[in-house]
């Protein structure tokens, strides 16, 4: 067998035909600088501005099979969804993110336009936040992984926690909710026609990443980013404060959304209603503010915080326990 | 089936059988804080110092199968190996490595005791040097892939990248050479017993990372860190330089490394010369030093860097063009 030109853009090279420099070599002009990289990919490691003297870093993996399917997501799609989901954790944190680097495991028989896609992906959801992606690794594998790992700076502030809601504050949240999983639910039903916005959220979610500035500026006391379902998520920040989240504008103040989600509802079975309390990846964020601030747009008021009681640190739906047939997400749970 | 208790320490216990909230409960107090975690684990993101207004960040993936194997690393040796071959890369800019993060993928059958060995590996690479697993990611996938990412900080040194060396300089490298890849060919041929300090070599190994500091004291003008094989890693500090590096005292300088692996190269039939040529995964440390200087142990002397002629940049092993039967590494080479 003749070895492809390496140079060439063949729609079907795999990266089994490149050495890992050659394919490094296409990769890396693809990627953003960012404002804040001293010394970008290429070196033993990235150096990367943190003018705050701290730095915030989050890390997550996504798994061929079990966060995408290549039949559903194109390289693009799973660069902008990586790169998506942890600039939201970056910016729950009400820090600006600055850099990321990304580990790519890749079999052999994927396509090298994949991988390009992929890295056009991230530098697509990256550009718009001037952040760069500042090195990364390659590895064979047999099925495709994607780890990212992000950074932010602080600029000055406090990092908003999930454990600083106290009594008294309002909960507030930005951005859809249960538009990723409707998304996903249509497309396992092979009826993604139903509604391609919500397709859409679930290939390329697009929360309002700005929201995590603005919560900052209003003097947000805690945040975070719901990525496997506000219920579970709002427990999270629940039990971090010691305090229980009553919902008690939900599933009202998600009207917009809700109507959203009707066609998806009709067609899978599965209510609008769960798809809000439980579908997760949307990125939003959820957070709460001491009463009477006023919440930044595009907060939404969706509940207050309530001491704990008898029963402990959790979330209320209206007053009452919640109840929805999927309490989130759980990769390991058989 | 009843659920087996979450609680219980049972060495049959598997991933599957837990929650992800139950396993990360179970590794989350074996991972080391660190003097410079200022928030770890458990929310959006971790923040940590960054003293210097800049952060060194460099990342690497580690897959079964291509790295590493079940039946020949414990959870122990693969978080060991995984922690220390990044601490290199921020050790070999220069930098004062102060955090990690960590990303792990993980089958449904595989043992909890493997991942909290894992930990523990982890974590006794990382206290040796004060650096804290602040955070990290779990997922469920078919094969098991520990990504890691590590932080480091400069402390107000410019950093030692690998195109500073420059004409006159002298090659210094630290640590051994050989080592981790004869152990390797030592358990691929059934044939450990023949040295069990090779075989620990590759299993954990323990380059003088220490030696970074020193070279920045000494004035290194460039540096990396040899991960795949002393060659070709030599020839991405000439190219980056554009110089050549002329390995005059290779492999002479090398003789304790190859008194150590006579007895693997009787075994498996592979030369000694061509482990301390070609072997990767030692991580030992290749630095450039002005003329006249003295290297800081533990450096010793291999060799001194050339003007690029005609040929251009590249590698020369006493004066002449190297021959080794393999190149260094590909992970992607069919």
């Amino acid at each position: 067998m003749t070895r492809p030109d390496p140079t060439r853009a063949d729609p079907a090279l795999v990266v089994g035909d490149l050495s890992e420099e050659e394919l490094l070599a296409r990769i890396f002009p693809l990627l953003p600088a960012g404002s804040s990289t001293l010394v970008g990919p290429g070196d033993d490691a990235a150096v990367v501005q943190a003018p705050d003297g701290r730095v915030v870093i989050s890390t997550d993996v996504l798994v061929e099979g079990r966060h995408f399917r290549r039949d559903w997501s194109s390289g693009a799609d799973v660069g902008w969804r990586a790169a998506v989901q942890n600039l939201a954790d970056v910016v729950a944190m009400g820090a600006r993110p600055t850099a990321m680097v990304v580990a790519l495991v890749a079999p052999p028989d994927l396509r090298v336009d994949w991988v390009t896609g992929l890295a056009r992906g991230l530098a697509e959801a990256c550009g718009r936040h001037d952040v760069g992606v500042v090195g990364g690794d390659l590895s064979g594998g047999d099925a495709v992984v994607v780890s990212v790992t992000v950074h932010g700076d602080l600029a000055g502030h406090a990092p908003v926690l999930r454990s600083g809601a106290r009594p008294g504050d309002v909960v507030g949240h930005a951005g859809v909710c249960g538009w990723s999983a409707a998304g996903l639910a249509l497309l396992a039903a092979g009826a993604g026609h139903v509604s391609p916005p919500l397709v859409a959220a679930y290939l390329r979610p697009d929360p309002p990443l700005g929201a995590g500035g603005a919560a900052v500026d209003a003097g947000a006391t805690s945040m975070l980013d719901v990525s496997d379902g506000l219920l579970r998520d709002a427990g999270r920040l629940a039990r971090a404060s010691g305090v229980v989240l009553d919902l008690d504008r939900v599933p009202g103040a998600f009207g917009a959304d809700l109507v959203a989600l009707r066609e998806a509802a009709s067609a899978t079975g599965i209510t609008a209603e769960d798809w809000v309390l439980s579908g997760g990846e949307d990125h939003g964020l959820l957070a709460t503010f001491p009463a009477g601030s006023g919440l930044p747009a595009p907060f939404r008021p969706v509940g207050r915080v309530l001491a704990a009681g008898a029963d402990g640190p959790g979330v209320l739906v209206g007053g009452a326990a919640p109840t929805t047939a999927s309490p989130g997400w759980d990769h390991f749970a058989r």
